[in-house]
């Protein structure tokens, strides 16, 4: 059986300050859990229904973690989600390993993108578009935000990521770097090569200045209305769309 | 001064229940309340701040609300924002007064999207895209929910709706009818002509089976990682792009 402890454990994990110092994080609910459990996440604790069970008893079997059958208000007093049947997990934090971005490879960098829903949803976006490295910087919101996690849908397992100082970082890389503008280049004219790094700016802000001067080519989304803009992520999807056209 | 009362009355107003007895809805914060006293709502009653007053006095001694100076405090106590230093507005719902989409013109429809924020994500970029009639199944998310109001970003004002049973609706319009599938024609190797109803899906289950027989063409957005969907607002945006590459 699961004790107190454990539970009141796994709930405080919702807050950074005690994800960094414990080294782990949780998932929920059944997609989330599953895609981490057939991940290279190493999972330490899993929680799950015997409705979960049901369905996945042999990737339970053959999970090393600490696990408990547990009932759904187990779950709920545990974790974020206002109601959970299915499972739970806590896995380590993988380290803050920086990567270069390869010639001929298309990536994300993220400038203070604050939003967990945000984040969440661009990590999807990005695994639609098969692009597996995203860059972010020190203010972009927490990777491991239960909230960033949930809006993922999973996808958090199938890319590569690490926080650093985009300014010092872009340089380096030596590759096209693209940025949506308000007076960019018209998408919908230009021949985008799905090579180099998209670069997406705060939400309310944009992308800073000292970074825009890092930028080799501004890109826009034509707009047919009257919106004054799009949200982060929208704009991340029609970009990442519009880069994929040609690649197939 | 503003009664206590009052501030209590357009709290009460975070429910469908009271705005549906009352008649009236609010929207806050400084973009929201401008485009709203902007638009061709009745307005009620006009909270704003003295920082409000400064940058936008003009609109504020033209609009014949009930109008009253008051604090952030106010303003927060009154609304669903943490933090509101400019202003809040009531003002009348609509009449929810059905309409057709003429020929050569480009509208959505929206099959029980419940998420707010979703909702309100695709009214921002259904007027980004020129977009400007929603048609709404009846457990769609509520226009006037202030989730709805606050992704909107200002373009409730600049779109029209109603709500509807879709499965009688639709046929009547004797238009081409676009739905996303996973297993429809590839967006991005079709000739979209601008011209019909797009029909978006609920967040879990997608289109319904009994409006999935009214669709005329199956669209696809073609995936190059491993997602197994986008999210609703995600790819009503990349839908709506694809449409609009071929009309300017």
């Amino acid at each position: 059986m699961i004790s107190k402890n454990t539970v009141k454990f796994i709930k405080s994990l919702q807050q950074k300050k005690f994800r960094k110092q414990e080294g782990v994080f949780f998932v929920e609910g059944a997609k989330n859990v599953t895609e981490l459990l057939h991940s290279d996440f190493e999972v330490t604790h899993l929680l799950y229904t015997a409705k979960y069970q049901e369905q996945h008893s042999q990737l339970i079997s053959s999970c090393n973690a600490a696990s408990y059958e547990v009932s759904p208000k187990t779950l709920e007093s545990a974790g974020s989600f206002q109601t959970n049947d299915a499972a739970l997990a806590v896995a380590k934090l993988k380290k803050n390993t920086p990567f270069d971005i390869e010639e001929g490879e298309l990536a994300i960098a993220l400038d203070d993108v604050r939003d967990p829903g945000n984040l969440g949803t661009i990590i999807r976006i990005a695994d639609w578009y098969g692009i597996h490295k995203l860059v972010l910087s020190s203010q972009t919101a927490d990777f491991y935000n239960p909230k960033v996690l949930h809006s993922s849908m999973g996808s958090f397992t199938r890319v590569s990521f690490f926080y650093t100082d985009l300014e010092a970082y872009l340089p380096q890389q030596a590759l096209p770097i693209y940025g949506a503008f308000l007076e960019g280049e018209d998408i919908h004219r230009s021949t985008l090569v799905p090579a180099g790094i998209i670069l997406m700016g705060n939400e309310a802000k944009g992308i800073s200045p000292r970074l825009e001067a890092l930028v080799s080519q501004k890109l826009t989304i034509p707009s047919f209305g009257h919106a004054e803009s799009l949200n982060v992520a929208i704009a991340t999807a029609v970009i990442c769309d519009n880069f994929r056209r040609g690649g197939h």
